[in-house]
């Protein structure tokens, strides 16, 4: 049985999936990405992972991989602000030397376009953006039915423009990209920002505060964490209009944990961008959910890539 | 003899040029949108001209339209701020009632750029925007090789990227957006917010001061004049950095009279640009001028797109 194998690297977590002929993940792993130390270790505990999955009736067919600030034309991996290795990362070659099937590597939130585009909501789109939002916020853009690379391969780096020129430090070491606003560490900066004009919130509680924390206390009701998300989706949602203006795509689909604060996100987001939006363009751009799990989406994406 | 008509309708003026097989244009002729007063008026002044054009030998083989808010898809302006006639105005329709060829109409810049790629320097490029900047900032996107007409028709409305929030105030009604930064009007603006800076310019002895005229004395070494231009490289700078960080096009050209302040524009537009260029796109934006003639390019890409 062929199978390709399906790699989704993150900041934080690595995950792996293999996946048959239909298009199926039938086996799943994940590891911390920090947790490697070196990228040497990174790099031998990808094969590793990948030929521990492997049963002895499958034949490695090919290395699909979606990584932060990962080049489709370079296979590598270019200056990730969010990655714990840094500098220029030739993950395709590296892995290359040890495995004699084809790679393909390219930007984690392409491959979660495309893999919203071959098995998720956006079967029936040509045009459409994933945003992912997680450790940082990525990109991926169909245009006329074509992913878009750009002359380089890296079009799509939408974490990284310019919103609010000024504004929060990014790790790319600019003030008021979008990124800030929409990972992890914004949510928990928006938090912070909040939290003196609610000092009841049941949230300050917690001993950990994360965005997941956050939207569990939000879902229950508490107002600090309604008030966090809907900041958050004004913040995206002032982005959004402009991102219409440039591509004008049908829908933008939210991907990564913090999408799952779900309509509290989504809400504040939609009125915002109207708010916002040029006329020509007001009731037409569709916000979305990813239709995939999250630990899916990057991963058949890239496997799909292989081809 | 068969010919295409190539209309480029501004919100001053309106142009068009017969085009023959070989893609040249061979007669030119020009009238002023504003001066029809009327949308039924400003059609049969274009049916007209058209008409009065052809010689006896001639046969018209279709129109090709370019024009601000142009909607390829429905062959209407739809509510273009710098249109001296308002509302949806469905022109494509219109002259057909009086003509029985082919019309397509499209955005004006979607226009120049297919005349850039055609005829001008994109020829060996597939990723390129062309940026107008006249009465209006507009924009043509090409990506892998296509015109992005976006899921509406509308896509590249890069004039109407909020780039500076609760900015001036633009033609569209919102605050910030790129275009009264780039535009004749913005010209003004930054001029007379800088001309009690320079008491002495040369430029404040002329009795009507546009960017032409600002321009012919920046030349002369007038440095007021040189300033303006300089701010308004910035301000552009500024956001092509975003552009960049959002399809990675090989180049953007600079079309339309305001480019003509040439190196005076370019050098502060490069030098801002790079300096809030996320570090994996510096120093690989090409900044070009058009290289068809400001009557030619929209005339040409609109002809072209007959077929």
């Amino acid at each position: 049985m062929k199978v390709v194998a399906g790699v989704d690297i993150g900041g934080t977590n690595t995950k792996i999936g293999l996946v048959n002929e239909d298009g199926k993940i039938f086996k799943h792993t994940r590891f911390s990405t920090v947790a490697c130390g070196t990228y040497e270790v990174f790099i031998d505990k990808i094969g590793s992972e990948i030929r521990n999955m492997l049963e002895i009736d499958q034949e490695l067919g090919g290395i699909g991989i979606g990584a932060p600030n990962g080049n489709f034309f370079s296979g590598a991996v270019e200056f990730a602000p969010n990655m714990p290795f840094k500098g220029l990362l030739p993950i395709r070659d590296s892995l290359q030397k040890s495995f004699d099937c084809p790679i393909v590597l390219t930007n984690d939130a392409n491959a979660a376009a495309v893999g919203e585009k071959l098995y998720g909501g956006a079967k029936d789109y040509n045009d459409f953006i994933v945003i992912t939002l997680g450790t940082g916020v990525g990109s991926g853009i169909y245009c006329n039915g074509q992913l878009v690379y750009g002359h380089d391969g890296f079009a799509g780096e939408l974490g990284h423009v310019i919103v609010f020129p000024g504004g929060r430090l990014c790790g790319c070491g600019r003030k008021g990209c979008l990124e800030p606003y929409g990972n992890e560490r914004g949510i928990q900066q928006t938090f912070n920002e909040l939290k003196t004009l609610y000092p009841n919130s049941s949230i300050l509680q917690e001993s950990a505060i994360n965005a997941k924390v956050i939207a569990t206390h939000a879902h229950q009701g508490d107002k600090l964490g309604i008030e966090v998300f809907k900041k958050t989706g004004e913040y995206l949602g002032f982005a959004f209009a402009n991102f219409m203006a440039f591509l004008s795509p049908k829908a933008i689909f939210l991907y990564g944990g913090i999408s799952h604060a779900g309509e509290l996100l989504r809400q504040p987001l939609i009125a915002e961008m109207e708010r916002n939006m040029l006329n020509i363009f007001q009731n037409k751009l569709e916000i979305c959910f990813s239709e995939l799990p999250d630990d899916d989406s990057a991963i058949l994406g890239a496997a799909a890539m292989v081809g």
